[in-house]
């Protein structure tokens, strides 16, 4: 009979965007070891509000760091997303079979999904056909206690390895800021309408110049019970499986009806 | 009797990511003129790949540019996304009635909406409840011929002024780089799955290290006949109505059956 063939140890790529030596991928980092063989691929400086920005107009370079034990690690100059497609590239030299991004200090439920450069980096991962997660806890401070988040990113990494997933997968997982104790449970939920209200603040340089600070105020204009701000907000664990087709089908059907394209060339 | 109310000249942001001084946004600022106020608040250095993100760690500065005739006109120092978001709040003091961006320079179907500044910015004024449009040629050159694409946008522009639109409508133009009278009409039509298969190019700096560039194969994997990537290359303007609710409903309803998370608590 021929022996039962190993099964092969799964690849775990780990990137985020507050930079490599940011206390939360250094909190994720150790929720998961042994699940995986580890590779750690993250900014070498924080990548905050970089979204999906990529890199065309300088080149991007590689520097090992130690810092953790038996883990391969590098600090990359570009983006979140950069660190993924180089880590793949010229790192890995394959696909790894999950990309962890995180641990995010600070909220990136509802439209932040969409600036945020940890969860632009687990999306570019799923474009690759990786499957992928990103983790936000609610606590901004570089101090923040990440026992809960740390617990439940484990949690959720073995439920997405523990059998074959969509390969497009991508979970954006929040993590109420209370003690893990608290926390009710892990909820699947939608994208809240809630974003900031900008609102500039001006100042001058000693020349009299202006220049202006984002600052804003955060509105939720989404009454659901099923939006990940609820979810927090009800201290659950919130998971938003998010895609990258941004077609709007609704909105396609109705200038369809509206527009009658078919009817004239232009 | 009452005089009737004369309507008021709509307000019409321009935006792109190329660039203020661009002759893309040069073309789209005289394709649209008469129809309505034009202000122009775009970056003051090329911005391409930047995808959503936004300034953070530093404030951001406008510089008045004087471009057209009787038109007012700004660099930001910022990314597309920042030039939304500020002329919003410290230009125009209100939302304008439309936004658009371009006319890029390259092609933005498919994938490339989520890396791309030009359509970023249309899409964070969508958020806003503004309107818009992002208008790309497919013609990276810098002397690259914008007449059918400036024609084009001029015609899509008054199809969205000409009545209400949802306010969160945001569609992404793109207008193939042939003669304006080889293209067949313009098409709704979906996001392609096609993307670019990164291979980053290796060199060696004068002290021996490596830097990597970003470089990349154009894939289409979807054979689909409705798809921005089938329309372009059938000569065919194609419009693609996007969203910024990123929550995969069908991946959630999947997962709601398979994690059965009710069940316990963590």
């Amino acid at each position: 009979m021929p022996s039962r063939k190993k099964k092969e140890e799964p690849i775990i790529l780990i990137t985020n965007d507050d930079g490599v030596t940011a206390p939360g991928i250094q909190s994720l980092v150790e929720a998961v070891r042994g699940l995986g063989k580890i590779v750690v691929v993250a900014p070498d400086k924080p990548q905050s509000g970089m979204g999906h920005a990529i890199t065309i107009g300088s080149p991007l370079r590689l520097h090992p760091v130690q810092l953790y034990e038996g883990i391969e690690a590098y600090g990359c100059t570009g983006t979140p997303v950069d660190c993924v497609k180089l880590a793949v590239d010229k790192v890995l030299h394959r696909k790894p079979d999950i990309c962890l991004s995180g641990i995010n200090h600070g909220a990136n439920h509802s439209i932040n999904v969409i600036y945020s450069g940890t969860m632009s980096a687990a999306v570019e991962a799923a474009i690759e056909s990786i499957p992928s997660i990103g983790f936000s806890l609610l606590d901004y401070s570089i101090e923040a206690d990440f026992t809960a988040a740390a617990h439940y990113a484990r949690i959720i990494t073995e439920m997405v390895l523990s059998k074959k997933q969509d390969k497009h997968l991508v979970l954006n997982v929040n993590i109420p800021a209370v003690p893990k104790d608290q926390i009710k449970g892990i909820k699947l939920c939608r994208q809240a309408y809630a974003k900031y209200q900008e609102d500039f603040l001006e100042r001058q340089d000693p020349h009299g110049r202006r220049y202006y600070w984002l600052t804003g105020e955060f509105l939720n204009f989404d009454k659901g019970r099923d939006t990940d701000v609820w979810t927090l907000q009800n201290n659950y664990v919130s998971v938003v499986p998010v895609q990258f087709d941004l077609t709007n089908y609704v909105l396609k059907a109705k200038l369809e009806k509206s527009w009658k394209l078919d009817a004239k060339k232009r």
